[in-house]
């Protein structure tokens, strides 16, 4: 394979010619797969034809060179168009193309993920492109201060997602003019028109709206393309720019060319012949653009104003961690805070971000210590875990926190973040009824459930500062998506400044060989088992109380020996709804392991709450001190 | 008490001492209650005694009057507000006010929630008030064809999450005139300055961009106010309006009006008697607006053209359920899309949205039937659940649907929905591997966890077309959140038509006195333990097999039973994450039953999918036949 590397920019005529390779093989490619997304691809080849030739800077060769530009395909079902830039960079083979789309164990996924080298993020779940592109940008602005450029190429149906205009915010109030988005407005979604169709002028006004430059071309017109891009690429400015391309889907082959009904449909093989036959046949073309300059990293540039910035008055934070003492009382989200301004000391690469609660999580701690590490994501909780996600694509350690109810609007992030194997550290505060008044819409009842059945997740819930301070640090080294659960309330130190606690594993906090029962908590839960084990003594009768602060993994080993000492007789106590959290975590570990009959009682939250005080509500639900004493007491008297 | 309900309009002096007892009220009432949000609430006040005393067309004796006007606090931490317009018009007394609000057992929550007559739904998550407004105003114009407004009111930090503007598009798309949102513009969030601060001209253009019209006004300039929500409340028009009012965050009580740090704080006792001095004392009017004149349901209205409508073309759908052969092929989704219809025509109560995938659902069918009862959100999951919400409000019986994965995107939404007590009905098709190609960014392997663990939510995943149709015809008659998960390919009918699929029910598919061992499976993986059952029957061993149609409330009686008749021996195999699901579900039930030792085998989907076919996959993640049989031998040898 000849790579074609021109000293010169390539002219359009070539343009032209790979852009048609691009259809070609976009209907190639779908076609001997049976599936995928033909028509998505072929609206936007020559926007990428012109992208790929003459302004994305790229080393092909170095996938990871810093000051490479990044390109995201936010509408990821176009991955034919995709794999077919790869192609015709001379990446991916056309055997690959051919053999590998959409095939068991072969890295040219349906919809793209990282397992290929030059893709950022996984993309398929649509309007998550931009956000984590937003994410990229702010890194490149910001962190690396690098010119490199993010292009994002996003579909029209897309833009009815909420999280592109939480990206577009962001994109402005950050000032991204170094994020670029491609919008092939092609008008037809899966089954019919979008809303908009082809009303460019309110697209233009939207955008720019959310302090966006908008370049409207014809998305077929490779001179007006290449101009917009030559635009859109000049390193002044300070508004992320739009490339907005009225586009035709299917163009280039008549008979799907802005027809209802071809959207996820390769091509029948006679269909795909007569289209490779219109588009010219099909062609070899590798060749490729612009290579990056060197760069080094410029100065920091101001944040945006809003956000107050205390560069000048701050003195320098110790490396050493925050230490408590057993007793003292103090709450594990302001343990969080302390732990993240230690971990930042010793770690520049950590970078926090917040929902705009910092004040409530304690990440405004590492605010007024690391401004410059810092990113304020106001109320926008889909681009809060966006950000972190495009962040971490450029080697930055985030923690993105929020109250912990509101990583539920998220969800669908988190769960793209898995998929994109992504390193996401996540701290949400205000856990479970006790918070008290606020009432049920503040209080996280699902979040242990939600983020245990993300692949790969960590779940870790501390009940002390101490312990807070060990997980954060854990954190920080551990991959994948972490979720770090933190309460409200101040409650006492458990543990000597300085134990450690290991992934995986939990604490005996009490334990005799005499036990009769073990009683499981953690968070505010665990406070509250021992207390029962306070009240169970006075009845006569011993319980081994374990801190289960590891929720993913739980610490099986642990759990089945205290069982199988107690008698098998075991309560779990849970500020969570029944479904799904803890117990469930303990309940599967104890299965798993066997051997032996359980007598298993699980509290958790089972109503509605309301408001109330946090002793109140602990009592309410049944996960109090007095509950748990009770309900061991019943499994001992059986 | 006395109500003054005047012939005549309330004069603007009234208004303003009215406007005052509000902000005294909301001082009063958190001060009380040592927390809550008294700033938030008086930038407000204005806004809100203009429009309870001159524009709420609402009959406060009779809350669920169709013809009443809307009220939803989108920011709904200013409940002190909302609490105190309720004092104000006579529904709501000083003692339950002063000695109600957040406390234990009592129904003035911290946070909005329709425990109160007068609440439509449960807010405090910010930006679902506004999108839930969306549907409530649909029902208003399409389905009630009522001429009431819904008043939304929205704080400005909330302004920057998504959901906002998926709330606009879709409220401008869908020309709702009737919806006018009072946008609390006092520049600060929690921490600080929101994002746009007083840039009003910057919100303008964003709500003009999304087709909205903007009144700007003073918000505490009172006759402005008036003068913009009679404008606002004009029958005329395709547009929502927003009355985008600039507010100060404190107002009347000049030592926190505009100043940071006071959100979400009560003043301290001797300040709050300096609030409520300054603002003239201690109140205590009661009053109320014009009331609603009665009308009847008007014309039913085009919808917008985009969507084709089929009006003049359908034929008369047939009330009889569908019905399918046994052993005849039928994708559950497909068996959905019939059963809406049969449902349709049943009960002109039922309402359907989707998100743009309609023809993958299988939705597309009842829009086909009832075009006027069909909703298209397009690609916006969470105004897809918020309108549904917003359209039960009404009464209405909805049913939406998208892909089981992007449920994920609106999980806050379900979550709040629960707190609303709403009645949602949510279809998610194309759940787990067993949908090959298209990747790991479709495939819900989290849905079931997320969906269990709602509050009272039940959870139903049908393997063939009768069952589905029996459990969408349930699903009709149930309240609370309830959860279909449909299968993409299409797998041979189990059973006869017509059978009975209770709540919380299963079937015993295959069972003999001498079974060996339980395998538990439902959709996809009922039909893999079945092939399971045939493949250890030639070596042998007899399996019972349970479908477990309901994953909550699951089948906990006959699961125990089985357990007990195959010597503890049960395999539960999910095409789902190993966390929170149908193996979650049945380990909950059966230790919560106690009495015997289990051997416990659960299969599921433990690592990141790539593409491949369905049955590549299944086999993959070792939750195919070979896999849940070895299982089972496993089990039984051991």
């Amino acid at each position: 394979m000849t790579v074609i590397e021109p000293a010169a920019m390539i002219d359009l005529d070539t343009v032209a010619d790979l852009a048609a390779q691009l259809r070609v093989d976009s209907v190639r490619s779908s076609t001997s797969a049976g599936s995928g997304h033909p028509t998505s691809s072929m609206s936007a080849a020559d926007l990428l034809a012109t992208l790929l030739t003459r302004h994305l800077r790229y080393d092909w060769d170095e996938p990871r060179l810093p000051v490479n530009d990044h390109l995201i395909f936010s509408k990821g079902h176009a991955s034919p168009l995709l794999y077919s830039v790869f192609k015709a960079a001379g990446v991916v083979s056309e055997d690959e193309l051919l053999n590998g789309y959409r095939r068991f164990g072969q890295r040219l996924e349906g919809h793209p993920t990282p397992v290929l080298p030059w893709v950022d993020v996984a993309t398929g779940s649509l309007g998550q492109g931009l956000p984590d592109g937003v994410g990229v940008a702010l890194a490149g602005r910001y962190l690396d201060r690098l010119p490199y450029r993010v292009w994002v190429l996003c579909g029209d149906s897309e833009l009815a997602e909420g999280s592109i205009w939480e990206a577009f915010d962001k994109a402005s109030y950050y000032q991204l003019s170094n994020l670029i988005v491609l919008a092939d407005i092609n008008r037809l979604g899966q089954r019919g028109q979008t809303d908009l169709g082809w009303d460019l002028e309110q697209y233009q006004r939207r955008m720019q709206g959310f302090g966006a430059r908008v370049l409207t071309v014809d998305g077929h017109d490779l001179a007006a393309i290449d101009q917009a891009m030559a635009a859109a690429a000049s390193p002044s400015g300070t508004q992320p720019t739009v490339i907005l391309a009225r586009t035709v889907k299917g163009r280039g082959f008549t008979e799907v060319e802005n027809k209802d009904d071809w959207h996820g449909k390769p091509f029948p093989p006679d269909m795909a012949e007569r289209a490779i036959a219109e588009l010219g046949g099909i062609r070899n073309i590798v060749l490729r653009g612009p290579r990056p300059e060197p760069a080094e990293p410029g100065p920091v540039p101001d944040l945006p104003t809003t956000i107050p910035q205390q560069l000048g008055t701050r003195a320098e934070p110790s490396t050493a961690p925050p230490e408590y003492e057993v007793g003292e009382k103090v709450a594990t989200r302001k343990a969080y805070g302390d732990a993240l301004v230690a971990l930042g000391a010793r770690d520049d690469r950590v970078v926090v971000l917040d929902g705009e609660v910092s004040n409530s999580t304690y990440a405004t701690e590492f605010r007024q210590a690391y401004p410059e590490r810092y990113f304020e994501m106001f109320i926008a909780e889909q681009q809060l875990v966006a950000a972190s996600t495009g962040i971490a694509v450029r080697g930055y350690r985030t923690f993105a926190s929020t109250f912990a109810a509101f990583f539920t609007r998220a969800y669908d992030f988190i769960r793209m973040g898995a998929i994109s194997g992504a390193d996401l550290r996540l701290a949400g505060s205000h856990a479970g009824v006790e918070i008290g008044a606020d009432g049920p819409s503040q209080m996280a009842l699902e979040d242990l459930a939600m983020m245990r059945a993300v692949h790969g997740s960590t779940v870790l819930y501390p009940s002390d500062g101490t312990s807070t301070v060990a997980l954060v640090d854990t954190m920080a080294a551990t991959p994948g998506i972490s979720y770090l659960r933190t309460t409200r309330g101040s409650y006492p130190g458990l543990y000597p400044a300085g134990e450690k606690f290991p992934l995986g594993g939990s604490k005996l906090v009490r334990s005799t060989a005499q036990d009769q029962v073990t009683l499981v908590g953690a968070g505010v839960t665990l406070h509250e088992a021992l207390r029962a084990a306070d009240i169970l003594a006075g009845d006569g009768i011993t319980a081994r109380v374990i801190d289960c602060y590891c929720v993913k993994p739980v610490d099986a080993e642990t759990l089945a020996a205290a069982v199988t000492a107690t008698g098998g007789r075991i309560v779990v106590a849970e500020d969570h709804h029944p479904e799904g959290g803890l117990g469930s975590a303990v309940a599967d570990a104890l299965l798993a392991a066997g051997g032996q009959e359980l007598h298993f009682t699980h509290l958790a939250v089972r109503q509605m709450p309301g408001s109330g005080s946090g002793e109140e509500l602990l009592a309410w639900a049944g996960i109090d001190a007095d509950h748990i004493a009770a309900a061991a007491r019943h499994l001992v008297g059986g």
